[in-house]
């Protein structure tokens, strides 16, 4: 029965449901994995970015992508509609710029691409937008922020939050790993970003992407040698632990 | 038969129903429970809040909303289209002190909710609000004012009401709990609020948002160890009750 | 096979009908009984109130409007699509003062309501509105006036006419008991209109709503318990006509 | 398989029909009859009123309207559409004598009704009117004009003719009771339109409305008491007559 | 399979008709034959009316109309359609002699109706005119011009031509009775029209309407006397020629 | 199953065709043949044109026509449509020599018309439009040009082109007929393109009509006394030809 | 269940997917191939043009175009799609020429295509562009750039990329033979172009399209007899390949 209701975007189905926001939503959990984390002073952005080809330019495959110097955005969905939503999002922070002689908080811009994506599952003439963003970025008072949209224009605060195909993997690994005390540092915070990607993607370290936003500092992407250094201290631990267990099951 | 009136927004069903509102008003019902009660001269709304993760921020998931600083909103059913509500209200809100150098009244602002819902059931091209808005707030006489809106755009003034999931048992409880008498004071007022969520809560006391609007006053979220020390009262009084009815019992 | 002619707004069936319109109609029908009596001098409008929850306050529920000092309206049907209505004509009425520096006549104000549902039943893009108005008024030579509208947008002018749930029942009352020569003073015209409502109404008296037009007054919503001793009154004359009759089978 | 194409409104059926102008033609048949006479120096437009109550002010169930002082249209189908075209009608009569600074031609307010017709018949988003519109006036020299408008937008002028749910018979009627020598004084104009509703009304003399349109004065609704006594006449001459046939079988 | 494309209006078929075009000649075919004939220095055209009630004014039945004192339009098919394009067309004329000082060529206004049609015919929203036109004239230089307008927007000029119910039966006479010599002369002109229009009307004499077009002098209608004694001259040479044969036969 | 996608002029199918643009193409195979053929300072445009009836005057029937002094369009398909196209195309040409003081070249003629095609087949609310054009022009230099677009909105530049009913078997023939040495002269053009048209006619050479544009020379009608002398010269050539094989055969 | 979802341009399907973009990207996948070749100071795109006819001009076929003097275009799906996206593009480098006093960076124009295609899959009334672009161009400070943009917006830069019917093919060959240190000089990037074609053309080298975009210079096309020696130089490589081979086996 409910095939009847999915047709129209604009309209309920009888038992209360939006289903072409729900099929958006299916659109986002397609897409490729992607991670945030907020630390004391910093968010650190994650994504496993899907190789289309060897012959790609890496620079333009990026899926997180600066809207102000200190407000970046991460996605899991429709790349194209990302491209337009993260467009109209550096453009509200530049006039906001213009327009009031500050930057935007982090809490404004999520909240102006939410009620973007909202506008876009009540009005007919146009399909909800299929991606979930992930905004990170530092308020005037240098406090570190991480957001999460949906297709449906609902956001919220995270501490720590995953979206796309893994998302719920991560988010359960989140709730184990994450511990306020541990993630003070901005090392903490990256490590917990990349190991959580490492625990779903299908893709090897190489094609990890991790952006860190600190206070005073511009949108910084980790090299690939950094996040290979993270890995092998990773395996490390691992060791150790194995270790320590085989230790202990000695004993 | 239904099935062939509800998928058109604007039209009637033969028996004279408007199926799309109805269907908006079940995505309503499918929403946590929202409370608000009038005292002599304040007002309390309270939500439960459903938790999507521990690593979600308190504050974002916040589903009671200032429109100005004596105007509240809480609300029940589809979060996005609450926040764009919510917006408009409080653009509304401004204009209107900027226009008529004074506040609104909370009846102004709950007849201009109900009014922008009602558009979304008549014209084509849109599709309803899926929501319910409990709008608190004080008169410039000081007097405390309490209204409902519903998806139709219909919108009444209440004493003490409730929406959502478990609007049916609250309605019952306030029935039979409210005395004018009782709620003269902002105490009474929030007792009772918070004790009509209890009765239905699923989610435990840590999950509920209580807010209380005075004359004279912004509008102040109560902290959760206040809410657990109503708690405890609730449960002393339970256990004296339990008690004196044991003493009547045994004599 | 009307089926297939009743979702399209605006067009006819194979037999001329206009299918919606007559959907809307029967949202009247569904609607809570409004009724209205011309007396020489005045104008009473009356309607039952359907009580959600005795936590609502009696004011917001009232369901006859003022649309200007000399104008009044009373409805059956959705209460949302009523508030836009009102709305407007109260608006009309304060621009027609500006415009044309004298108040509008309740006619003028009748065709305007008229017109604007007639306009939703032969364009696209909106359903009909699902409501029929009592509008009641007094003209410049302080003659009193009576007119009734429905979703069609025809309207007539009556001496006595009733609208909603029970309308029938109570249209064939008026034509038993009205008699020109007994609506000459403001009480017969009040007492005719209450009666009218007790016949029908299933809530009891304590839910009815009497409003009073007089040249040169404002409207005048009456007091509860000028009705109830009005209820007083017709049981008395009840118990004084049975005990006639008693009397006279007795002869 | 007409059924395919008499849904949208603005499309020929494969044998060149335009199936909703059809339909609406249907509505104007169901529609209370009216007729309009010309004489020499005057049009006579008369109706039957459906009376909906006996509690109805007749001067609103009036179906025959002044367009301008010179000009009168009288209808058969739905009123509330009638109201809007009447409306439409009276607004160009004023605003022709602002721009032009005469009174417009009875063939001119006809031609512009007729026109915003068939434009209803040939764009999407809107029905046809459903009513047939009987135009009478009278020219700047004098003579009296009486036309016929469809819902297809055609018009025509006539001596005598009828539209609505007896048209046919009226029609037949005319064609024998009308001889252009007969019809030169206003008091046989009044006649004959008033024989040609008395032949098909089912509601009795007392619901008919009659109006005369003369050079030089505006539009006159005959009293019901004059109709009482032309009909007076018809009674007497039809005794004589039967008298006479009597007479003649005598001998 | 053609019923999936005929019913939107601006598509092709799959063997690239436009269906709904193709209906609208329908509707032509259905309407009463039109003949137009070009003579040496003038254009005649004819048509048969038909006769809705002998109440009727010949006047507004007329179906041949001027668009300027030196062109003239007939028509067959919808009569309100061609009301609507004649208007605009008459309009045209009026704007053409006032920004341009000069009257329009016929073969103007031709193609400014022939473009309105197919506007008709390839927007949403509109449906096909439901005419063809015959459109006769005379040129600044004095020649006679006649041309045809269809649904579709075509438009051709012609020596002699017709259009509506017996078009082809017309035609197949024109190209038989048609000799450029014999039509040297305004008589002869209108002969060979009258003759067309006899040939195939079923409604009489009395129902046919003539009119001349000349160089330097405005559309002329023919008196139905002078068409009466031109059939007499037809019957006169039917049997001159019968007699003629007879002779021969015998001989 | 393609029945589902070629009823929406603006989708694609599965397999990725636009097929309302391919009906329209059907729409264009059915009309009848046009051929171009460039010579070396010179462009020769050619049609057959269907007889409607020996009444139709030649004129009108012309399918070449002038968009400016130096370009030319001969079309196949709807004529109609092409009647718009070559309306917009020659205002454009009007208002080019306005702008910017010089014709403009064939090519921006023509991308202005595939242009305006194009659209047609991406938007909604309107259909492509059914005709091909061939535009043939002379450049500012002197060189001659001749574009073919299709309703597709593609154009292309050509040395010798067909479209129609016929095209295939023109476009066969011109390839092994056409080579460049053999029309450098205009009368080499002229007998190159009416042969083509002379290959597939099924009229015969009267109903051949042939345009010529040669540098600083307006565009030239061929006389049809021309044609036929150049059908002469044709068939001596076959005789000789045939006389040829005939000699060879006999040797 | 799919052929319900693909219909609708704007919406999604259950699973997520938006079916007209697919349907797009299958007009792209029929398209002739396309590749483009980035070396250390050029870009080269190359294509294979379908043979309409040999009648056909060459210059007008091009598929790949200058954008602006450093940005040039090719592309695989619909012609008509093509022109009018290339249009755009070029009207958008004048206009930033204008605006800012300096050219468009290859990035800015490729971005600005996208955009514009995402806008087509969003919005109703128009479907997506069927066609796939390699934009390559020359940074201002000199460095080579290339792009590929899909119909649904997505667009990515590459070191040597591919698009239409042997897209896959090519790739796969980009993959094995594109070595950096190989294509640091123009002609190497020229070779390794032509050969993917070759590797996937069935038209033969004469069919062949090449441009070539260096530092400072205007974008060049490659003459046909470039191609051919180019041709020549993979053959006797080839030969010398395989005596090679047949050298080493012999040993």
């Amino acid at each position: 029965m409910s095939s009847r209701y999915d047709r129209a975007i604009t309209i309920f189905s009888p038992d209360g449901h939006l289903l072409q926001v729900e099929y958006a939503q299916e659109a986002v959990r397609k897409g490729s994995t992607a991670v945030g984390v907020r630390g004391a002073n910093c968010v650190v952005l994650g994504v496993e970015k899907s190789s289309v080809s060897p012959m790609q330019e890496d620079r333009t495959v990026q899926k997180i992508s600066m809207l102000d110097k200190h407000v970046a955005l991460a996605f899991a969905g429709l790349t194209a509609d990302a491209r337009i939503l993260i467009n109209r999002g550096q453009m509200e922070c530049q006039s906001h710029r213009l327009n009031f002689d500050n930057p935007v908080t982090p809490e404004y811009i999520t909240r102006y691409i939410a009620q973007h994506k909202q506008k876009y599952t009540q009005c007919t003439g146009r399909r909800p937008f299929g991606i979930s963003c992930l905004v990170g970025g530092i308020d005037a008072d240098g406090s570190a922020r991480l957001f999460h949209t949906e297709p449906s224009g609902i956001f919220y605060e995270y501490k720590a939050i995953s979206t796309g195909r893994s998302a719920n993997t991560v988010r359960e690994f989140f709730e184990k790993a994450y511990r306020d005390h541990e993630v003070t540092t901005k090392c903490e915070a990256i490590k917990l970003a990349t190991r959580a990607l490492l625990e779903v993607t299908q893709l090897g370290q190489s094609r990890l992407e991790v952006a860190v936003l600190e206070n005073g500092k511009p949108m910084k992407m980790l090299d690939s040698c950094v996040i290979s250094e993270i890995v092998k201290i990773f395996q490390k631990e691992k060791e150790q632990e194995l270790q320590a267990k085989a230790h202990k099951m000695k004993r």
